[in-house]
């Protein structure tokens, strides 16, 4: 027989049993689709697609409409007041169980001069040599040969398109396979996650109709770093805030003011450093009130298979902070990280002043029990403890005279944290169709260190959310060689078929 | 009589008589010779300067060997390896002494956007007006007006271009008078002193003989912020320093590394902060060493009519940093002051990362006392002190899993600092001239607290050096809108003429 043949009548007889696939049929259902997925895949990666230019964001919006008006869903663009969310949806006639997927379909910036490709909207194919060096390989070379180690390199790839391409060709699978879920589907689609998603809360309260499910699933950030399949029960919230501190109004000759102008960059520095000690604590009273782990949470961490002295290998870092005694216990608090500081002018550029100002750019990570206000209040109290006035904007002329140590405070809060039981019946059935497609028991992580805007829909739609990671933990998201390993790509697809076939819960 | 007739009859009487010139007649002297001064100043000024670009630098060099040759100065390019130097000269026959005059040519970057003129290198016309803002006047009312108060907004205005405009102004003044020096004069001139000379010791000691003289005078550095006449008998040496900490090798994610991932910013902010105290002072043990004043000393610094109070307005500080008691005694220490500091991005560009690296330059002003390299040796003492390991380049993967607390440093010498005791021979002599010039006692520094390349005459040539600062204290040098204020102008004219015109020591 012709294998196409066998093919043929081996979907046949899939779509017509009542039984979901097993992992067999899953992994041949994915190879079939192979080469649409690979092509959607280097699609959807070479639009350019950073929020800060609406422009780039109107083609992906495009995009996503036309993928998915050909596949019949119905799509909706959701008024935000600035870039839209895009809804898209498909029932299943007698459904009576609505899931809601949510992705984003923005990128980090591109510092172009720190990857290695000339653009990274123009994905390459690259392979491991033997020095540990990726090297590319021509892009043809995909339509006759697979090594699940190779990768894409691309803006995006992983950090949210590829999941998005992972859908769609689950999708397309299915219905070559004749296969339909059991229940009915919404997609949001979000344009501005890398952005902080500033307009997302606000659009969920307002389309909470349009919106309402029973489960949220999200496809976005990392597989544990063993590379496991993963299910993650929540993610951390996140607030930003800005600390400017001021020396003389204009930058002066340090040689005529050395000694005498006090330096903003020496008060900056002073300040950050009094609110952590040497082991990246922070030492604000009452910055970690209210975590406290039970035998079962600890449990919960420990059965996470991490191999923190291979991560401390490849981040190269000879030792770790101290917030907790484990990276899994440690992502359970809420952090304190700054992401960015300037003052005056470094390498090249560096002269001879007293800078006028300093400026430290800093990022909390929430956990539900760290509400943003509280510990924007711990903090600004500290701030005051330490001898500053906290103004809202530049000081004038006499706050200057009158004020020894200022600091101009900007805040905002992005969303908070969220977190489903691992003991609910949503991780129940998730967990039995993880089992399904890989044969074994998915790592079941209690938050996951990154944010994503997710509390806005469980806040307004009171329903259970769970992350299903897929991509490959050393993807280079937020950095400069961001890329996706097939093998990755490939089980995604099968995940999200396992889940789209489980019978309803 | 018509006016230039008495003006000539005044001139004649001047070249035939042997007292040196009175106040009035300076000051008669000065104002024949405005315009062309004027000219002289714009023309000067509207030559980009930058050493970062050898050709800007080389106009300027030819510029200066013209306008010398035109005055029948002798003018020779020192070779350094890189930018030359340029000695001009000027024999009188039958001179004992030789006098050596310090300029600089070059001028600092700049930042065309923070200027309040389109063209930092097109001299701007600006008076103060009611609600005290500078505002614009046309360039052409210099011809037939004149207010001490107006200034002149340029690139180098007052450091250091103005200084050598007052200089061949005073010159030709001079010439039209019939007057000459009773010594013979060189000058050396610098076309790098604002990228620290880099090339100029090398150079004093390699063209020793051809500068050999009896006393230098630098004319470089702004007057007492009360703006009388001003001696500065030394000027503080100025070194610095790079310090690059390190947090993971590459960029990551702070919400998944947030809490475990060291923060490269906040070791750098800690080893920064464990440097100095709240006011400003070094704590690193032995840092001020050898560092006493006399009673006499400290009458110096008393006799200075420092306004602290109207200083620290127009800084726009609210208090000082408290290594000395006064502004005088606190350019008499070294100083370790943090010039540029960035990790990360801030502002629009932020991003949600924990840093890869964070640098922090540090710039150090010197005193007699304070050897930088006894001076690097305590505080690479105290960083080590503080748990880090010194590099002198970026670590290996080995060195990074080997040391908990990693730090580059990079490091180097300008110049030492300089000081020639008040009460020597030099002092008196400059006194007296000064005291022709204006009738009363000049303000009198022991040292000044920026940097200028002097100490390599010093030790090299072996001779006494005195700084004598003419531009106004307000004149923005090193930072945008740099200015010089048509009174010093005039009256910096006046002091090089009164010097000249000075019987030989």
């Amino acid at each position: 027989m012709r294998q196409s043949y066998v093919a043929a009548l081996f979907f046949l007889s899939l779509a017509a049993q009542a039984q979901a696939p097993n992992q067999a049929e899953l992994q041949a259902m994915a190879e079939k689709q192979w080469q649409s997925s690979l092509e959607l895949l280097l699609d959807i990666v070479s639009m350019p697609n950073d929020a800060v230019y609406p422009d780039q964001i109107e083609t992906n919006i495009k995009w996503c409409e036309d993928k998915f008006a050909a596949r019949k869903w119905t799509h909706e663009r959701l008024d935000t007041g600035g870039i839209p969310l895009l809804l898209v949806g498909k029932n299943r006639q007698g459904a009576s169980k609505t899931i809601l997927f949510y992705f984003h379909v923005d990128g980090q910036a591109v510092d172009i001069s720190k990857w290695d490709q000339e653009d990274a909207y123009v994905p390459v194919l690259k392979s491991l040599n033997t020095s540990s060096k990726w090297e590319p390989l021509p892009i043809e070379r995909l339509k006759s040969a697979y090594d699940p180690e190779w990768r894409i390199f691309a803006r995006s790839v992983s950090d949210d398109k590829g999941p998005l391409a992972m859908f769609i060709s689950a999708w397309d699978a299915m219905t070559v396979a004749g296969l339909n879920p059991d229940f009915n589907l919404k997609i949001i689609l979000d344009f501005e996650e890398e952005q902080g998603s500033p307009r997302l809360p606000a659009a969920v309260t307002r389309y909470r109709e349009k919106l309402d499910a029973d489960l949220m699933l999200i496809m976005d950030g990392p597989r544990h770093t063993s590379n496991e399949p993963t299910l993650s029960y929540g993610a951390r919230g996140i607030a930003d805030m800005t600390l400017t501190t001021y020396g003389p109004k204009l930058p002066q000759h340090s040689g005529h003011y050395g000694n005498y102008s006090p330096n903003p960059a020496l008060l900056l520095a002073q300040l950050l450093s009094s609110m952590k000690d040497a082991e990246g604590r922070v030492v604000i009273p009452g910055f970690y009130d209210g975590i406290n782990f039970s035998d079962a949470e600890r449990e919960i961490f420990s059965n996470v298979p991490d191999n923190e002295q291979a991560v401390q290998k490849r981040l190269g870092i000879g030792r770790t902070d101290k917030v907790g005694q484990t990276y899994q216990e440690s992502i359970n608090y809420p952090s304190l990280n700054i992401r960015g500081m300037s003052s005056g002018y470094t390498g090249a550029q560096a002269t001879t002043i007293i800078p006028a100002t300093a400026v430290a750019e800093l990022d909390m990570r929430l956990v539900p029990e760290s509400d943003p206000n509280r510990l924007f209040g711990l903090i600004e109290t500290h701030i005051k403890a330490e001898g500053f006035q906290i103004l809202s904007q530049d000081p004038t002329d006499e706050e200057r005279m009158k004020f020894p140590k200022i600091v101009k405070l900007d805040k905002s809060i992005s969303y908070q944290a969220f977190r489903t039981p691992i003991d609910s019946e949503a991780g129940a059935w998730l967990r039995k169709a993880m089992i399904r497609a890989f044969d074994k028991a998915p790592v079941e992580i209690r938050i996951s260190g990154g944010s994503i805007p997710i509390s806005p829909f469980v806040d307004a739609l009171k329903i259970p959310a769970v992350v299903i990671p897929t991509v490959n933990a050393d993807n280079n998201q937020h950095s400069p060689n961001e890329n996706l390993r097939l093998g990755n790509y490939k089980e995604g697809i099968v995940t999200v078929m396992a889940i789209l076939t489980e019978k309803s819960f």
